[in-house]
């Protein structure tokens, strides 16, 4: 129950066991051009889509380098661990991250980006992180935002790692440029490849880029893709699990997906709010659907009660991240996540905190959960 | 029978079944230090050695960010389509590559190397491909080159992605400060990762590079080392092949190994003379041991006579790169290449071509390769 690596099924395991073949020949083209098909599908989409054998970390990179010239402005609302490594990389480009600071738990507001936008007109492009996994936050306003982009001519770049296929996040409704997702989060495949979709504005700058790395080079991609290629040799196994994993998102239906992680993760807030704890994002306007973050309860100790969790009850969840370390627990509700798992994780947590010495009555936190199913 | 990816063996290919776990956890900090301690066998060092999620064109490009500030000179022998990309990443980092441009087929000299050496005193780094995967070369001098770069307090970094594990390259031995390689070659693991050695004198120079892209940071890699993790989320199936994939090398022994891929190459080298076919190299001291490249009989149409291989014989070889589309076969000789593996090849090549109505007798290939088993 980590928040990614999430667990895999069985067919998406399976699937990597399928032989090696030529990266430049038929079948690879066929393996490629189905990909393609399904990620256009899930990203909702009629952008151009690329795999990039990478971490999502690198997926966010490979946006930033293609869009950032030395001196250029670029809008970054700051509000947890991912948000600020999105800035870091801007000034590694020798970009200039004009950082939108918020309190962690919260989320930036349309009005706010409004505010920046107007006051810095040399920013020609928004990075937003769409859901914090370090704060379980999700960025509720990302219409209105991309909205405000298209309006002021600025391209919105959306970090959805920890979301895609999750939640709602219709690319091309919702203006986002450039959107960037991980394997290994709500699309329930193995980690180590990143998913990007480019739409014709970003294209447009991406032209204009200089000094690109070879390795991230959206152009090279583009030109590969129209072979139905990767430049360079890709992780095929992943790429069979991939294909797997996203025939399964269709046959499931991504409305239905996305309904489903909802449901999960209301079934935690309940539990957690029966359990008399609380959830770390400020307003339930907040939340996360697909990472839950909860305030770790006074005098507990975190690192001990995830040990008891894994040790014996056999769930494994999250600590904090950065400045929230010992403070919070975070849980995935990503990909394969339903009834079973939510009651097996409430039922872990709560036990676990009871072994602690901590007062609580796990079966209030089940009854509670219960509920929503 | 690609010059990658290859061959992966069963045990291999079943070790990315394992089940996900969390990479920041203990189990994974055990997977971590056991594959740590067996790429230090497998690049014979001493070094820091790191796995990175990228193919090997990632894994270079990680070494040149790494170390190329602006206007920083690099010595570059280009012989090829791979120290052709190499040159351009440089160029992409607005370093300045010293390019020694040889014939394709050719390998550099260490006279030739020292010679530059001297006219170019501002050069602080020597970027070398030891095995060329587009002409089938190999860098013979590499130990005297090494020595040069010693003498005149160079760096030198060397890609290794198409040899490692299937021929000689003792990394510290040959005083190689940067040293990359591929998972999917002689490792004989499934494409997906690169993998890197750096030593004292290259982390000196990395102290001082700026503006190193997030993704490609060694002093993070360096830093979560310590942690024995990644920086970044990593693709743990192909960590799992891995590992499986270097137990297998200590099983086998590196030594034997190398001689195995040796003889396999010898027998395939036989068996083309014996055909009276030609390998691109001039020279045998220039030949590859794990990339076998056969100039294609006048008149010969290479593409027809590969599909033939493919379709009829059940063999998948490459084709040239880049100026050499057409003229060149080129055959993975690589991780569990064996005689089993030589014969087929041998006998699908002479078949295919027998049927696409040139001349050949496949049994003289046969006898003459079967000599060196």
């Amino acid at each position: 129950m980590l928040p990614g690596p999430t667990n895999v099924p069985d067919s998406v395991m399976n699937a990597m066991l399928q032989p090696m073949i030529n990266h430049r020949g038929a079948d690879f083209h066929a393996l490629y051009s189905e990909i393609e098909a399904n990620l256009k599908y899930v990203f909702q989409t009629q952008n151009d889509v690329f795999i990039l054998t990478s971490s999502g970390t690198g997926g966010v990179e490979c946006a930033v380098t293609n869009l950032i010239n030395p001196g250029e402005k670029a809008i970054v609302p700051v509000f947890g661990v991912f948000s600020e490594r999105l800035a870091e990389k801007i000034k590694r480009r020798k970009g200039v991250p004009i950082e939108l600071n918020l309190p962690w738990g919260t989320a930036p507001k349309a009005s706010e980006i409004k505010e920046i936008v107007e006051k810095e007109p040399e920013a020609k492009a928004i990075f937003l992180v769409y859901n914090e996994t370090s704060t379980g936050v999700t960025a509720r306003e990302l219409p209105q935002i991309g909205k405000i982009a298209k309006e002021n001519n600025m391209l919105l770049v959306v970090d959805a790692v920890s979301v895609l296929g999750g939640d709602h996040l219709p690319v091309d409704e919702w203006n986002v440029d450039i959107c960037v997702t991980g394997s290994q989060k709500c699309l329930a495949c193995p980690p180590g490849l990143a998913l990007i979709s480019v739409g014709p504005k970003a294209w447009e700058k991406i032209g204009k880029t200089t000094n690109k790395p070879m390795y991230f080079d959206l152009l090279q991609m583009k030109e590969s893709a129209t072979k139905k290629e990767t430049p360079f040799t890709p992780a095929l196994p992943l790429l069979y699990a991939l294909n797997e994993a996203l025939r399964l998102v269709r046959e499931e239906g991504l409305e239905k997906r996305i309904e489903r992680h909802k449901r999960c993760a209301e079934a935690f807030y309940n539990a957690i709010n029966a359990l008399g704890m609380t959830a770390f994002p400020k307003g339930k306007e907040n939340r996360s659907n697909t990472v839950i973050a909860v305030n770790v309860p006074e005098g507990v100790n975190e690192s001990n009660v995830r040990e008891t969790m894994r040790e014996k009850y056999k769930v494994l969840i999250a600590g904090g991240m950065g400045k929230l370390k010992g403070k919070i627990f975070r849980v995935g509700c990503m990909g394969t996540v339903s009834q079973t798992e939510v009651m097996t994780t409430i039922n872990a947590l709560g036990n676990a905190l009871k072994d602690a010495g901590y007062p609580i009555n796990t079966e209030e936190g089940l009854d509670a959960a219960r509920k929503m199913f």
